[in-house]
């Protein structure tokens, strides 16, 4: 009969005392997973310090008066002509004289015959503009001409004089005006971590903005790195073995999780069939459906949740292997996937917290409270678009905060969370009367509707998810569990019959 | 029968299966009116960063050792007569040569006879001032006199040699000295986003002010920028096409809001005139009244709620259509009606989500709480208004944070919602002992007073209209809704009415 | 009977109808406090705007590098013997040119013979001291010797050379300078708001400490700005009238403050007469004390409130009027008194909302939770200040917000509720390793222990309360009140009482 | 009987009236505890502020361009070979001319000849680099190769010229440059304390560090502080008492801690004994075991707590009294020993607290709660965990408060209490599209799940604990305390005997 279906496979279980295998390869995978996460930190740190090093010494190098700060995307912003020739000139300078400046291993780069590649300059323009603002007149041609020169670091003296007209700017005309070249680095630092140093080319590009024609123009500098084997090396003093380790390690952390895998998959498969007997059964017996929330607890969420992260893992080790045999550089895309697998396999220990009871209760609270508060989500989240929105388009031009809609969710959600609003409220204050006015009804309503009416009713409604559980384990645990006679209270009935059937389908 | 009349409706509308016009009309509407308003948005975004950069601009250009950031309000404060000199003539120097020293196509104003308008100086100072602080006498004549100069770039030279009477400055008896200049300037960024370019006059005040007369003389900087399309222009090698099409969405718009509106307001009507029928049963059947809180019901507040945002979004994009069609300029007007008329759409979709059950005991929580909570905002108020009060007057002066009635009470608010304390305790360190010990009796008291209490009694509202909404919605499922006769309980009742109810009158 | 007692003063008081003078009277009351608040307020601004600008210009007057940002309390610090004689000589050097460069007018103190006041330079130092660091020897005779020197600043050019053996300053024995003077300014700008101009005193005193012998000497300026009414003044083009009109309002204020004050008390007498009747007849006829409980329910704690805010309204308004008549320059202790007077007197309008019976559920809520609240933040306090203490002392050296206890206490209060407290965090991380280690588990245990147990036990023991009230209020609602049989409950049972008993006693 | 055995000694303690030893030795403990650390804390502050001083003024003397700001570890940076020279000549000409720089009584260090201890240069590189970044070729051999160098500061002159060869840097093969010497110094400021001063010596350690041959050389400033008392010394004027009160005052300090250590083992070794005869007594009357809970109750957790500050204060008096005798220097320690046991003495006044009903429901609920809530954390700590690693990964290098493990979740901890996180949101922005994708889901998703689950989850809790403790008080005072009869609630069940059973074992 049905109970025999239910309590059986508990007590085989509890009868064979079999090692539980499975538990035992979550848990190697857990340590293993941590473990290289932590190593390919520990590696991925070194490369980005030596980037972001880099970024900032070139910055320094090239750009006049940098003050080590970037005020939102551009990193100087000059208001004269005078200072935009000073700037360009700087840059020009320093570029030929880089190998004096320098104090890092940086040098021009060159093309594949071993010349040096030149530092390139072009300028945007207006095919035509005659703008004269005092008669409000203007004739303008928007199509863009583009005009551009190139500068040898050996030539260093002769660039000004031979192109003086090319840098004699109409201010008027100019959109932007692009410097670009190429230095190569190469990351001596890894030697000490007993790998081998990366060649590094960056391609730098300082722009010259002015296409907003403000009086102001601002001046980018940006980097992009790209790393590779070098191509002529020879090192002495260490021993590079500490790659080949790596290499095993990953392989078997992919071995692990292949096995763990599997396991799931299996399991997920006699579940799916246990159901369908017991569906059959059911019909047969008590001629009545089983219930789609029944149905539900049969597929083990943790499985697939165990499944998912299985995938992540794999693909990020084999990412991380191409990454250490240098023959891929995408660091971020690596640690996404290693992040993600660990952050799944950490969060599926709860599980087994979930065998105790006591543990059981929260983690059953919070399974009853999530629909509900997704629910709630929803109705509120439609307020919160309408503020965003509201938000973006009102005070969008006069604070920075709700300068994008993506800003303005997270400067509401942050608020929200008790985000310093004082300076939020204060930013605010030089603006025109009925701005003021609406910043002010705009941040009190919302702070107050969300802070004090929605945050509140989370608090009910898990409250009350809290107590409907508890209700039920004080009947369960008087009543002995008798559960499958109250059948219209569908999750919890469940619940008492899983703990049982965890027996055969889970660990 | 009373049945009849609130079951049938439900039924008829179940059994005809027409489909919902109102519906569609308001999920065209959500659509629409968030397409407007990020179009507009994103053209707003444009000659906001424009009149932002140029007001960064001339702040440079005209304020010696302006530093980027205004305190307060002023943009530079000086402290000695040779740095008020200093100021002064580099802002008349700058003016001479602006053609030589501005990045953005910015020229002097011209008057309608094509001359260059001159720059102003007009310094105002007490008719007669004798003042000897070492005598403690002064003998002052409390008028105002008030002497102009004009200053035409044309004849930069002479300026300082012609006017050193002017410039002798007696700094007992000035009160303040403005500088007034109009520059003309052009924002070209427009022709990239296929917009024809406008032409702006920026009317810019430089104000010396030493009102306080205690050795701190505050320069501000203020710019009115406004827009007018240019008078002579010609631009070839882009279409201006954009305009239209807006137009004829901005109208399409209108259109759809207008349909909505009417669509409402024949809803209210008929639901008006059902009222009348039902309380006019109601008395002959049972010879009892209506309670008010049924009557309201009667009236659903979404029709309103929609009216009102159908009105907000014509306004809008009426103002919109002008300010496209360069007619007006009053963008922030615009913005804040087509940003409620957002809002409120957004907010109008939560009623469609409270016709599924779930969802309306979350809706219904709200709105069960809301009269309590506002009920218990007012107590919290009058607390509110007394810390307010007693924090401007005491604090005021040693604390920013303290200066004006709206900003002590934006600070309380803050500080009730988890702001940055310390630097609030901390910048009351340094003053008298006895402003010392009241700061931190209000702090304390305060925030202990309503962070623990007030918002903890938040919760138990909340928590309270939650537990009651939710057994009656298990009572009325139990029961089936023979909602009638419970009417003694007259918010819940009706709300099983109105459920069938809304079959009549609602969507 | 009891009865009778209790009903019928409310009876009496629905049968006569007569206007609630006292109601009046409060009304009037908060009108005209906050009014005065208010007024008092912006004329404070003013002399604190003067007062707090007067300080900026005379550091940037005085102090050599002055960034205009005071660190800690001193403005700025030296570490060099040359910048020291720098600092020191320009102050020399700014004051004997005071009157070329001050902006305001600020001049030279005078003694009552005309004479310009010097500048009075002490130094003070340890009688003997050769302290020799590299042999760790040294031998100092701790008594401090003070040695002073005056400047005048018409014989400004011979200072340095007639006291070259005075600034030949041995810093191994130098404990600090100090360098004193006296200005004097007047305050035109009341002229504006026709108020009399003050003339101001300031007392301005320089000091290089020196006392830490650490290689960092610290610049304080300090300054003790005295007002008084000037002695030789004469005005014109304006009417000084303002003044008279304000003390005409204070007297009114003092006059409505005493009315109710009187009132109060005679409700006071009032009620303790009735308290010994009834309880004499409680006594006589069921031969039972009345419990305390229920006494202090009859000693209305509002009229106490009241009083306390008329008396202190009128000490205000006495010291304002002195204020007014130039005869008291202390404005802080006004304000003080002002404003917990205006605080007390909006905390009292809770009362009359508490007649209405739903808000009346909130107030007692929160009557009934206070002893709780009290009682619960005892024990949290003691573990409290042991974290205070222990933080301080272990923490205080390395970190500025654990710098003093009270300093502490307001860091911790502020992290309990919601403080940026990654930078608290991330401010500790250079330090050694227990030290970290320990600062981690001290904060995190203190937030876990605080904001999760603690905070949630504030909001279990509110929403106890409020269910206790609202249980109570629906008992009340339905049994109509006879109230007298249940005296066991204490407080909620004499409610009820009390309601009608406000009748006798109350407004 | 049983009820004799509890009973009774609660009786005997009423009956006795016996001044309560026990409690006056806490109070006496309390008191003289905090004085204790008062004192210690204000004599730490002086040598905290003396080292913390000496630091700055030797970073503005010895770093050239120093802002008086550190970011992360490094005090300043450098980007040219240039400044990297100017950097270190600065050093050695300041070190040159200490003597006319310093301010503070600093000398040179001196060996035990007399000897003035020269300064130290060493460099160290790779023995071999040749690196052609534009060939992508390197030659290294990784073994480091160190070259040092004396300077004398009284051969001042002739350095530069002596070793030109040392001081011209390859800066290819460059790993760093490390100056050290060593400084004298004396802390005169403990004079004006009454305590006799202390010779410090400075070991100064400046890095250029060049490890990342990124471009960007760091340069640290580590100073190594080491007091010792001074060798020869004579002081005259002042009294040098203090010390020896001070060591009368921590032996008594001690006595006391004694005493009390003792009374509590005594009670321990009292309670055990109890218990056995109790279970004794239970097992022959009932036949039945005392459970676990109930046999822990016995074992008072209070004595233990007094236990461990005793011990703990002890400790940390030995070591103040060492400090005092100038024979120890670790501050830090001894201060986290005084710290924690004036932490652990304060808690244990809740304990008496408890003895009073009202109290004691505070403090019950927060045991009986904490269980619950250490189960919870367990699970949520789960997830906290992924989320740490996982942040850790991604976000890592592109967001400094998520650079190292415990910064990750320090900064994911203060988020959760409601910590700036727009500014954490915005830091993230200017990064790949991907990991701003990432970011944001990881940030919004941690942010709801803990904020409004987890801690909605936290009040459930304690709310329900709060309701369990209450239920049983009100249970308690109706049936006057036959406890012993409902076993089968262990908890609270032997709350009720315990209160009388306290006067047995404890005070």
């Amino acid at each position: 009969d049905l109970k025999y279906y239910f309590m059986s496979p508990c007590e085989k279980y509890r009868a064979r005392r079999h090692i539980p295998w499975k538990l035992v390869v979550q848990i190697l995978k857990i340590v293993m997973i941590t473990t290289q996460l932590i190593l390919f930190g520990l590696s991925n740190q070194l490369v980005v310090s030596y980037k972001e090093e880099n970024m900032m010494a070139l910055k320094n190098l090239f750009l006049k008066d940098y003050s080590g700060v970037d005020e939102d995307d551009y990193s100087v912003a000059v208001y004269t002509q005078q200072r935009v020739y000073d700037s360009l000139f700087y840059v020009l300078d320093q570029y030929s004289q880089l190998g004096r400046l320098s104090v890092g291993p940086l040098s021009y780069g060159e093309d594949e015959h071993g010349d040096v590649l030149p530092l390139i300059i072009c300028k945007q323009y207006y095919k035509r503009s005659s703008v004269e603002p005092s008669n409000e007149a203007y004739d303008i041609d928007a199509q863009l001409e583009t005009v551009c020169m190139s500068h040898d670091p050996k030539t260093a003296n002769q660039w000004k004089t031979q192109n003086s007209s090319f840098f004699d700017l109409d201010f008027y005309r100019l959109v932007d005006m692009k410097i670009t070249f190429q230095l190569n680095g190469i990351n001596l630092q890894t030697v000490r971590s007993r790998e081998l140093p990366d060649c590094y080319s960056f391609y730098i590009t300082i722009t010259f903005d002015n296409q907003c024609h403000s009086g102001k123009v601002k001046i980018f500098l940006d980097i992009d790195a790209q790393s590779c084997p070098c191509q002529d090396w020879k090192i002495s003093g260490t021993a590079q073995k500490n790659t080949h380790y790596l290499l095993v390690f990953d392989s078997f952390v992919i071995a692990v999780c292949l096995t763990s895998a599997v396991l799931c998959s299996r399991s997920i498969v006699l579940a799916v069939r246990l159901l369908q007997r017991f569906s059959r059964f059911f019909h047969e017996n008590y001629s009545r459906k089983v219930g789609e929330d029944d149905q539900n607890e049969f597929l083990n969420g943790w499985y697939v949740l165990v499944i998912v992260s299985d995938l992540l893992a794999i693909i990020g080790s084999i990412l991380k292997m191409e990454i250490q045999a240098k023959s891929l550089t995408n660091y971020d895309v690596c640690s996404i996937f290693l992040g993600t697998s660990t952050l799944l396999v950490w969060v599926g220990v709860i599980r087994y917290l979930g065998y105790f009871q006591k543990y059981n209760v929260l983690i059953l609270t919070m399974k009853a409270a999530f629909p509900k508060v997704l629910r709630f989500c929803c109705c509120a989240g439609m307020i919160y678009l309408g503020y965003t929105f509201c938000g973006w388009i009102v005070l969008g031009p006069y604070h920075e905060k709700f300068e994008g809609l993506s800003r303005v969710a997270e400067c509401l959600f942050s608020l929200l969370n008790g985000d310093d609003m004082f300076t939020t409220f204060a930013q605010l204050k030089d603006k025109n009367t009925l701005v003021w006015l609406f910043s002010r009804a705009y941040l009190y309503s919302f702070i107050s509707l969300f802070v004090y009416m929605v945050l509140s009713l989370f608090i009910a409604l898990i409250t009350d998810a809290y107590e409907t559980i508890k209700k039920y384990f004080t009947l369960l645990s008087s009543q002995q569990c008798n559960c499958l006679q109250d059948l219209n209270l569908p999750i919890y009935s469940v619940l008492c019959c899983c703990q049982r059937y965890d027996g055969v389908t889970g660990l």
